[in-house]
């Protein structure tokens, strides 16, 4: 791995020495020798996403550059790619970047030398938090094959729902969509079901976020949930041993009702857990830099 | 302790304990072998307490994350609730609030597993603050029994005004109020004074800040200095030994004479000083998990 | 050196000493036993120079505080000395201020004990970039003597023009300046020449970043590249192993074409990695109290 870009990018070997990576955080606490200096670059808001990759940083022992493009010299006009430069001339080793426009990176990878982490790129993708969903979901079931997976919700808008799908479907996964019709995105080749249905029968039900700040048109938020959320009623028909993600954060009584967020089966919060080993698996990969894909893949056989 | 909330809560043999830690704080610098990670939720601006946190944590080898309100998910509308259990999710060991919401904590407690440390909640209380007021008189007096505290101002808007007195009056200390009338409290009870009269008797002289960005009407600030604070007249008439706090940042030229803020008897930046030290001990204490109130007892004990 | 504030105040042989001192921190990664504690005050926006500045102080091994003056106390109406003593009061051991008033230091000088880094004031100076020009330079040519440098563009409104002209002057190099007359400073007593004919003579060619922000007219961009700014067609008649500053952000295709930014006699983002070891090297030598003059006499003398 070079970069993190795009999901169809990453292997399906690499993506299990990640998640075997992920695992191995758990315990990793110590400062390198001479620190890593890593370079946070939110051009958009995103607290969540922002301080899980700062603590997974810090716990790798980086020193981490926070950058706050709302004050920064890109009211001076500065392109994204001078921006990235500068970035590298002061000596960061690596940069995250998250930027509304899709696929931002492309204009850098001629002439920067760093490590790219996509933190999201606009309507495009969001790959960490793809690759978090998923180490929970293996987390719970140590494998992909044939897990029954129902996306449910705003599908259009989310900047997870499209990886996620195809990449669960490249592992094995059987993929599911539940969504309203205005909120469907027809590219994708996935059997459509109603969430009424499909309760009874998922291992999985990843809920996504109404995305409000995104649409013009306001939903009603109690029809929102009785049509398309998950209710009482909903969550009592889920089978044992079925588990409910959100991305987060969550529109408590909208997407779940408010007194699921924390029921037995949810793992939102875990997932945010989660999301810092996946990161520093990552992080650790892309930094190190002699490796290569034949050492992932021996070192996923000899792990797993 | 569990947490730090609000004074009251604080039983007087913490209070010394943590009087003693506090002292001890002065030669702490070795970061932890597993490093704890501290998030600091400002939800409103205080440059002060915050950097004051920072120093402390920083000193104590914490990893600290900066939660910055203003460009956070709380414009998606998250709760706070669900940002701290988002905290609690990414790692962190304890949290440090400031909310302009009296007792934000309360909807806390219940789901929130992390020591939360009140950096203040409205115009409830600020108890570091309090500490460190404690903390600077202590040091200066090695007791509070019977030492004379006349806290003067704007009573009513001040966030340690109320529990400076309630606490110091608890540790012993004689407490009496100087303040205008429209800016006073009636719950609190004890003896009103007129400054004029009361800087002779007193050994610490507490100004209160006029929060101009709290008030309607704006005071004339000549003749509040000459009726209400501290003039270079009152100054000459205090007497020997007796010291002067104030929480900072001061109105110069209004609750005291430009000259008198780095006067002799000035204690008002060695009150920052403290401040950093007092936050060493709480942060120490609340995150040395085993520690018990009998332990305090006991140490406190084999302290003084 | 008890602080850095302007460059007619640092002795030649305190340059020689930082340029070599520079060249020495390429290496530097170990942390203090004891840490030391930087507050980096940035009054106006400036991403670059903080950014430099942080990862100079994060190599060093310091504890970075981060001041933000958007959210501060200064919003309620902090004096700078009052926020610089409270920085103090906190532990800080020095301090980088960036303001928009010219001299602020002088109201600093005489209640404040920390070394001050100038980080920029109003059209004042600029010392740490002055400096890292001076080290981008020797790097290059070992010496000033003899050096031609031409200063190209918006001189009146740089920050650093001035400082650079009179400390390279100083050094031994022969200085030009390369400007439109609108931006000229009269008071620089330098020779004007054109710089389409100032190319083929030149070792430095240092373009001046056109202010935008700065101006109420606006210059039509290709008209200004044609006339004062780096053409392809002028770049080739630069001579051998003559190089090109521009203190950055840049504008591309006003003051140099857009292709020349990463030519190869181009040091722009070199200048940037510069940066870093030059203001590494200032906070050593700021923050190592026993150090004297003599001492860094010697030591130059020892080391060239």
């Amino acid at each position: 791995m070079r970069h993190l870009l795009r999901m169809e990018e990453v292997t399906t070997d690499e993506i299990f020495y990640l998640m075997e990576k992920a695992k191995r955080m758990e315990d990793v606490f110590e400062p390198f020798q001479k620190p890593k200096i890593i370079a946070n670059l939110f051009y958009e808001p995103s607290t969540r996403t922002k301080l899980s990759f700062e603590v997974a940083e810090k716990r790798l022992g980086y020193h981490v550059l926070d950058f706050d493009a709302a004050h920064s010299s890109v009211r001076k006009g500065e392109s994204l790619y001078d921006t990235v430069k500068t970035i590298e001339s002061l000596g960061a080793d690596a940069v995250v970047i998250r930027h509304r426009q899709n696929a931002y990176y492309n204009e850098l990878l001629q002439g920067v030398d760093l490590p790219i982490i996509n933190g999201g790129d606009g309507t495009g993708e969001h790959p960490t938090q793809c690759l978090l969903d998923l180490f929970t979901i293996y987390e719970e079931f140590r494998t992909f094959k044939g897990i029954n997976v129902v996306i449910a919700g705003d599908v259009l808008h989310s900047r997870v729902a499209r990886s996620n799908a195809h990449t669960l479907s490249r592992l094995g996964a059987q993929v599911q969509i539940a969504c309203p019709n205005v909120w469907d995105d027809p590219t994708l080749p996935y059997e459509r079901v109603a969430i009424d249905d499909s309760v009874e029968r998922c291992d999985v039900l990843m809920l996504l976020r109404v995305q409000h700040e995104r649409h013009e048109y306001t939903t009603q938020s109690s029809d929102y949930l009785e049509t398309y959320g998950l209710t009482i009623e909903r969550e009592r028909r889920m089978r044992e041993r079925s588990i409910i993600l959100h991305p987060a954060p969550v529109n408590r009584g909208i997407e779940i009702h408010d007194s699921l967020v924390e029921c037995e089966r949810s793992r939102i919060f875990k997932q945010m857990s989660n999301g810092v080993l996946v990161r520093m698996a990552v992080l650790d990969t892309l930094l190190s830099k002699g490796e290569r894909n034949d050492d992932v893949t021996n070192q996923r056989r000899s792990l797993v």
